[in-house]
């Protein structure tokens, strides 16, 4: 058997370390990697799909890591088998990511049923993103169920994340309608479910005054899916309390927009959309690499910058120089 | 004399039909238009940046007409020039699109010291924005200081008509907080100016209404400028209240973003962006054009929205057939 098939069944019997190496291959972008990848994801995708899929984000010092902590035993419980992936486009490997620390999450970490990775190495954000989408796509197709994507929120990651998951997690602190303030454009725009965390304690009034906060200025947004209105709710990652009712929604979230096919139009239309995205990158990079090109685009690019030629002008003149090479 | 320079004097002394004509040789798409607008465009630059660069958009019924002719009535009394553009990917001309229709603006369209086009023909938002972004620079270059940019608010319009201003307006009726539901998605985050019309008459205390609640919903927005938070406004195009109120903002928000340089970085930013967009979208389309690409894409598209391949695989597949081919 070849080597990517057969770690591939050897993940989906349970060998953690085989699941790794894969990942690793993923990951890579080594040549000959690459190619390994491609056939492990072949072997992959007819299993992949299952799972439910969530996106995380959240301000600083909200409690992103205790919160899905506590979410994540709680889906442990309830006999789902659940992994957390990461999209960060700063992160270093070995460079003390806060990601890459295991000891974020102890107790999920140490599950058998459940499985951390960090976000791969740093890179541009669609290379970080293309790489966890096809953990992703891994981890689906060796059994877990539900797939916790996480983003720190450098650059534009909240969308990139956004486009690869179901749903969208919004966590809060009990500060109130001045953090959204805080929270860059769009954003709030992406989130399918506001959860105000740290409702506990003192906090716990607080955080019903911004709960309320938050429900009147949803209203005069316009929602993101027709089937679906941004919910807002309460919880504490610490004492656990509205946890089991996160779980709830998310459930209700799918079974509102299963059915009528309205989930699986979305998927289909994010990986059209990663598909177009992935090409015109492709394309754009080989354009970059060109030699002629490489010679003319600083002073092409300083003249639209000054106004001294329009960007048209600018981006025929180019177009031609790649074009009259390859 | 050449006839794209002997065009551009012509308009520069008054000729509206010169001016006219030198816009429709930017709107086509003829091979040797094509190249007459490049040298038109090029005599034009020097002269083109100095206008006060206004986006407009609004929902069905606001009354968009009616305040661009008040306001721009106003500006003509200021002894501002004043040209009026449009986006609308959807028109036709003589297909009886309202933006093509002057008699939505009687008294402005007569006057000597404005000058009215409406949307270039139907095309992508891509061309159409094109388009109107040079006419834009033309008209500049003969002397129009003030530039509205109307939107029709079709497809990603707003969006295009952001990029391409300074200051970005958006026209709401004293309809309130339900209002802003009807908006798009990412429309209401562009706005700098809230404007209530049809703040008048029994309308007027809905209109107070309305924007109390604008005003706190937006308090808990991100403000799209460091510089510059969003303002609430009421006004009246028939009766002409808050008119001058409209212009003394507008002035106000020049004179707090130019002195810093920030007006002129956002500027040379949308040229940049404009330029590799232009780049990227001219790729695509030599992309789309190639034999080969033609053959492979429906199956390929077919399989990634299925899922039966990934994005990334089906993206390099397609690239590598461009890439041995040309």
């Amino acid at each position: 058997m070849n080597a990517p098939e057969s770690l591939l069944n050897q993940a989906r019997n349970g060998d953690r370390r085989a699941l790794g190496r894969a990942i690793t291959l993923i990951e890579s972008t080594r040549r000959d990697h690459r190619e390994q990848a491609r056939r492990l994801l072949e072997a992959a995708l007819p299993e992949s799909g299952k799972a439910i899929r969530l996106g995380i984000t959240g301000t600083p010092g909200v409690g992103k890591s205790t919160f899905i902590e506590t979410f994540g035993l709680h889906l442990l419980e309830a006999g789902r088998r659940v992994a957390v992936v990461a999209v960060d486009p700063s992160s270093k490997r070995g460079g003390g990511s806060i990601l890459g620390d295991k000891t974020r999450m102890p107790e999920l970490s140490r599950s058998l049923d459940a499985f951390i990775r960090p976000s791969p190495t740093a890179g541009t954000l669609g290379g970080v993103a293309r790489r966890t989408r096809e953990t992703m796509l891994l981890l689906e197709s060796v059994g877990y169920d539900v797939v916790i994507v996480e983003t720190v929120g450098v650059g534009q990651s909240e969308t990139a994340v956004a486009e690869m998951v179901d749903m969208f997690l919004l966590l809060l602190s009990p500060a109130g309608g001045d953090e959204l303030q805080g929270i860059k454009k769009g954003v709030v725009e992406l989130a399918d479910l506001f959860l105000i965390n740290k409702a506990d304690g003192d906090l716990e009034k607080a955080a019903q005054r911004a709960a309320a906060e938050y429900r009147h200025a949803l209203g005069l947004l316009k929602p993101s899916y027709k089937d679906w209105q941004p919910k807002v709710q309460l919880c504490s990652a610490l004492t656990g309390a509205g946890i089991s009712k996160v779980w709830e929604t998310v459930t209700a979230f799918h079974e509102s927009l299963a059915p009528s096919g309205a989930l699986k139009d979305r998927r289909a239309a994010q990986a059209q959309a990663w598909f177009w995205q992935t090409l015109e990158e492709g394309l754009l990079q080989t354009l970059k690499d060109d030699p002629a090109v490489k010679a003319a685009l600083p002073a092409l690019e300083g003249a639209v910058r000054d106004g001294t030629t329009t960007p048209t002008l600018a981006a025929e003149d180019l177009l031609a120089r790649f074009l009259r090479r390859s």
